[in-house]
């Protein structure tokens, strides 16, 4: 049975999705700020503000963090919200759970900026991060929610950018097709009031203009040559609209000879890890992803 | 007329003054995330995770800091609730305004902690500054609420232990009075649907227990010898039960020789200042406290 603390993620979903008025981008904005009550305090983390490659970001450093091992963190948000605040407990949690630094990158968003500000941000933080002397391999992507995605898919822009890919990739409830195609988005519509058709749709709308072209392999990986990407371990809640978003991701990446990893949660949510360090479902997924990363960065099994 | 982000304080207090069920200590802990979310982030702070005289604590730095200039902040919640976490943001702000570092000490909090915890801790985590070589003169102290009245009732309690005082203190909504015999609890008990006497009682029982001295000097500093204090920038929203705490404590202040402001806001309710990075009011606020305080550390009036 879902524990009480994890239901606020469900309260928190299904108070949007029961607003009776479409708010204001400046309003949704705002909601930021009560997406990040639902996280614990990590404590004994240190965050320090930074501009990388350009980009306005955040470093998470936990005390006694490996310092050269960097986790590139990619927030959610439907690419229109969300920032390296709203998120940094979240990925805070996850540093320590790794036992490195992750670096929260504050890409732009809609519909102020739309496609390609945000591959274009991540990338650069990504080179920046390289230009300081941070290896590929000492170096794993992460992403929830659109973030998701943009894990992914900024791995195949900086392939075609010519730089070399990071080790490997997390993405927790990953928004990975822009063409709208799983069926859990019908399964699933009674049980998640908010990532549904007609919102999500807004959101391309937002991202990718009048005349999207919703195969772009770089905000619908889903759609992209994935051969060859590192490993990429994705988290998806069961109860979530988004959740062939993940399953059918893992089919065509197992399919192109990636070595993927998929976990589903039954029961759960939308980025429900924004429950960590108040959940025991979130902490046992960021552990579960701490425990992914650790060998693939070339570090001890446990911290 | 008050503006539409600082009416979001106002909501906030009547939705606590206006609960029908008498929350749990740990459910109103978790208010103090929602308190948060009335702070904007002030963006270029770093927030350090601290021990200082062996205290956890908050180091706020701003970007092109002073480094040997702290401010000392006491956050408010009755001394039972609030944390560095909790404050981080409006003290942020404040740390900007002034131009300096400011230290957020986690003084251990009711019930589990009794009188007189919290002002050993105030007065460690000072002890342990001036151990790291700052002096009086470049501290000044801080503190909204409780908090306001810890800024003033360690400065008693130091000189007590043969300590130099800081340079001065600025106290926002300072609760210095456990007798309650201010009249603006019956004056503006309409206006302020939380802080009224039985439930401030509460906090006092919960702080000094069931035979309490209520004109301790530590935590009422009204009752205290007021003489040779360092200047005390006091701030309180007109609208406030607590607002006499601030009225008497600055006209006994003044009585005892003290160089005393005292700026009340009007329509404002408790602790208006944490909607900083939002509301004109409480950056109007916040900006006169850094505009006070820096000369009184030795700044140039301006950063």
């Amino acid at each position: 049975m879902p524990s009480a603390e994890i239901n606020k993620v469900r309260e928190y979903w299904d108070r949007q999705g029961s607003a009776d008025v479409r708010p204001s981008i400046e309003e949704m904005r705002l909601y930021d700020d009560y997406w990040a009550t639902l996280t614990g305090e990590p404590g004994q983390v240190d965050y320090i503000d930074a501009t990388v490659g350009g980009v306005p970001a955040l470093w998470a450093i936990p005390k006694g963090a490996v310092w050269d091992r960097v986790i590139v963190c990619f927030h959610g948000g439907g690419y229109m919200m969300g920032s390296r605040y709203s998120h940094r407990k979240m990925y805070g949690h996850l540093a320590k759970a790794v036992g490195c630094r992750a670096l929260l990158v504050d890409y732009r968003l809609t519909p102020e900026h739309a496609h390609p500000a945000q591959v274009d941000d991540a990338v650069a933080s990504y080179r920046g991060l390289l230009e300081q002397g941070i290896r590929p391999a000492h170096i794993v992507f992460s992403g929830d929610s659109a973030g998701g995605g943009l894990a992914i898919g900024a791995q195949i822009r900086a392939r075609h950018s010519g730089l070399p890919l990071p080790s490997g990739s997390m993405a927790m409830s990953a928004w990975t097709d822009m063409t709208l195609s799983g069926r859990s988005y019908d399964s699933n519509r009674s049980k998640d009031s908010v990532f549904r058709r007609e919102m999500v749709g807004g959101l391309v709308h937002m991202l990718l203009g009048a005349e999207p072209d919703l195969q772009n392999p770089y905000v619908s990986p889903i759609c992209a040559d994935l051969r060859g990407l590192p490993p990429i371990y994705l988290q998806v809640g069961g109860d979530e609209g988004l959740l062939d978003d993940s399953v059918m991701f893992a089919e065509r990446a197992n399919a192109a000879g990636v070595d993927v990893k998929l976990d589903v949660f039954p029961d759960m949510l939308h980025s429900f890890q924004m429950a960590a360090g108040r959940a025991p479902e979130a902490d046992d997924a960021v552990s579960r992803l701490g425990t992914w990363a650790r060998p693939l960065l070339g570090l001890a099994p446990h911290r």
